[in-house]
């Protein structure tokens, strides 16, 4: 029996084999997630970010290392990052009333107007866990007494042997460039957008695919039921693949007789169609825009109604003609085309989304087809992966 | 004993006597209403609107038929008119996933990416009746099983035997112009605005009474205790009406001895001054803005606080000439002057209504005067025919 | 044994000592609060402000006495001072209906298009007792039938002997100017940001700062527990006061070895720093922005999360040299460097910590420190000394 079967259209029925999932509006705890770029914190600068109701600063010490803290002052609860202070080395300082943090181990190290209080060295904030590689600082978020997992755990894996594949996240060889933004939406409208084989249609008229003159199905047909991959590593990531380069397993479709106005044009380039989602919210998208890149997506819960969408593309640095080639295209090619014309329009769709998931219960009440085979794989596969949930910090006011 | 006897000022007793309308906070469900002006919906274009909570999309067929269904996708909720799409005769697609339906049925044809998916055929999306003359577009909205009525129980009926009255809206000769404007503000704060004899003053200084020298009388005083008529016809419309052009029933009052600052300037031309007010929404001001042309008002209610103002001026068509002469009048005259200028004070004055009654419980802390013997008329009346109650469509998010 | 002594860090075993404050979110009732600047008021002219969820019109008739009632028509519950009506000496009336009203006594006097109601004479709005000079328009707000006390029971007093101290509220010779400005965040953040000794950080860059040359100390040192005045005048106000003056209460702290980075630079000048808190929601700082002025502050609630910041220059007038003096010095001094540069960054503060305090109970997680000190004095002294709590007057839509 394959994991993908599922009545279609009795939402109420299945959404109870992903209860897990379906509770996770705030995202799951205890993983790794992307905080910032690396090149948005400098030496002794600070960045506020929020991850599952978490106001988490991040600062650079003064030997270039990043650390994370909460970005809630102890002592009135302001965010320290709205005024970045650091006059010490290895330090944060509140800009408000002088609580100094020491980056590493949260302590209160001193109180800048109160050299003497006796609060000094007898409270501390909290301290996160943090990586930082492919020009990214990770962030570990979730229960303050979770032990932490290796980042390898939460990080898309490669999954071929072929010598040049594209560049894997802990690949040393690996060079990023990418943005984030905040968005309207819950964060799991977002990943299931990502990995949809359905929801070409929004894409239909974008300029990158017009410009490659590439044929974009209209859907993509599974011919097995278990078309989509699990992948559960074991000591490794987990997470479902869409491997539409398998003839076996996929069929594209280009036309359908009972709506002759639409048809897939350009040139059909099987390769470049292989996704996966992968616990907690990551997509990656091999040889997308082009052979031999890799699109990596992140979309990180912010609240229960708002992500930070991280979009970066990867490749193998380390030659000056690489790098340069790289950053060409980059700019004037993945960027404006790819990151921009064509992912606005997974936004938008995502934007629409939220409404009825949010307030009219869409977990029940959503008619799912054989389309969504992929889409129901992932959320069976992350209720069964996802170590924790996020929760609302704030109190109820009454 | 008449209908309009009530104590002034107590408001708590005398809102027991209307508890359906005060119930009636999303609008009277089961009736039919205005959803968009004809010219606002191409052949295989798309509008959508909500009304009572019922977010509806509107379209024409390749034959210039309109037709009505839920402009929520039932796959993930997305509204189908955010992006128009039309791809065969007779259907809309969802610009999302390309759930196909068809308009007349609302039967799920086919999905643009899945031609062979289970779920085709075996599932539908709610459609709504519609007619359309009088330049409008009209939906009968409310629960799926109540049969519809005929649209001329919804309607203001001719009550006069003038040979040259004015025009009605299902007279086929009738020409219509007018706008429609989304406005904060419960629909019944907005109809009792409509239809109150006492709410001139906000209309004194506006350059349509200035400019025709016309006089606006400070209030309109009741003579009889059913002044306000009560219209209920048999298998008809069921409204409420002032009379003002009958002397016996309404003294209209120009000056008072304590605000000597203030008095009524210009002609009196008592003709003007029939006003009537229709379940479930409408407002009928004959003779306005000046004789033989007619004014007609809709307060579609969108959800508890927001309302779709419909203003609308009819007059008779039929020859080039009447034509002519009634787009110049309207483009120079009264749109600017009459909808927007002088209904602007309206809206004004409904806007600021809103927060009492929604907030404070208004319906039962108001102080009723005199003034409102037609507004309490109207809320009885509407009390007893409203066919139902509108509810929001949201879930409650706990 | 001090008013003072607290565990530092324990915000939810202190906070059991004031329990009256941490319930006072809406601010005290039955108080005098400052409603207008005189000047803001004509005759005949109409003012709406909101005092601890009191919505409240100030009029001025025709022989200037300033009159303050309900800004909520008893009709329909519109702002009366949405479009100010006067039509009649003594009288205020509504501009939807015309209910008029006596501006002493609150009578419904007449309404404008229906002189014979039954309504007339028969109800009457609620009007509140104002008081005026100093340039304000005063307004004691509360419970209908509390006894109005003497407004200097809730103003500062004069508490030194010297001469040619600075300018007591209620001194005939004072001369005022000022600004007020509704600004997001409870009320008792900002009364707190005012008193508070260890928020000097957030002023160190400022412009009147650098331009006066002054050394702002990083912090105050209390050498004894009761550093911190408490004020309690018998049939006078109630308030609390840092006089950093004394040398045997206070130590500036100009530097701490901790974070070598920040130091205090510029003239120590002790006289300005003579700072108290008076009940209800008021700032006095005597010899500031330079000597012989002083700064009033009011921090007037609007509701738990929005209030209304008076802030205020006092000085001797008399004579025209002193005013013209004033003036100037107002216009390019006081105004652009002291009310607006200064105080913009404490409103920053303030509007940082709303958040923590509202939504996630800051009042119980606060970890506070020695600089604490008169925060918690007057948490304590506000508490005992508070006539009453405002509390929301919206009902619950449910």
């Amino acid at each position: 029996m394959s994991q993908n079967v599922y009545e279609v259209g009795k939402a109420s029925q299945l959404s109870r084999q992903y209860g897990p999932y379906v509770q996770a509006d705030w995202g799951y705890a205890n993983h790794w997630y992307p905080g910032v770029f690396s090149d948005e914190v400098a030496e002794r600068g600070v960045v506020g970010i929020t991850i599952g109701g978490h106001d988490i600063a991040i600062s650079r010490d003064q030997n270039g290392k990043a650390w994370a803290l909460s970005d809630r002052c102890i002592h009135k609860g302001v965010k320290l990052s709205l005024k970045p202070m650091c006059f010490a080395d290895g330090t944060i300082t509140c800009w408000y009333h002088g609580y100094t943090y020491n980056l590493e181990s949260g302590n209160l190290d001193t109180i800048v107007g109160s050299p003497d209080d006796k609060l000094i060295d007898n409270a501390r904030t909290r301290t996160y866990p943090t990586e930082e590689f492919a020009g990214i600082i990770w962030v570990f978020v979730g229960d303050e007494d979770y032990p932490t997992p290796p980042i390898s755990t939460d990080l898309p894996i490669k999954v071929t042997d072929k010598p040049n594949a594209i560049p894997h996240l802990q690949d040393p060889r690996i060079i990023t460039r990418g943005i984030r933004r905040k968005l309207y939406g819950n964060w799991r409208l977002a990943v299931e957008n990502g990995l949809d084989p359905g929801h070409l249609l929004v894409h239909w008229d974008n300029q990158i695919i017009v410009a490659l003159d590439r044929a974009m199905p209209l859907g993509m047909k599974a011919l097995k039921e278990d078309a989509t991959e699990l992948l559960d590593f074991e000591d490794g990531p987990k997470g479902v693949m869409n491997r539409y380069d398998l003839p076996d397993n996929y069929a594209p479709v280009f036309e359908n007789p009972k709506v002759p106005d639409i048809k897939a044009r350009g040139k059909w380039m099987p390769e470049i169609f292989r996704v996966s989602a992968w616990v907690p919210a990551t997509l990656m998208v091999e040889n997308w825009p082009i052979p031999d890149y890799a699109q990596y997506e992140f979309y990180v819960p912010i609240d229960d109604h708002n992500h930070m969408y991280f979009e970066v593309i990867a490749y193998w640095g380390g030659t000056p003609d690489q790098d340069k080639e790289f950053d060409m295209k980059y700019e004037h090619f993945f960027k404006p085309l790819g990151l921009l014309d064509f992912n606005n329009n997974d936004i938008m769709a995502r934007e629409a989304t939220e409404e009825f998931y949010e307030k009219r219960d869409g977990w029940n009440n959503e008619q799912l087809s054989d389309l969504d085979f992929s889409v129901v794989a992932w959320r069976k596969h992350a209720s069964k992966y996802g170590r924790g949930f996020f929760e609302s910090p704030d109190f109820d006011e009454e």
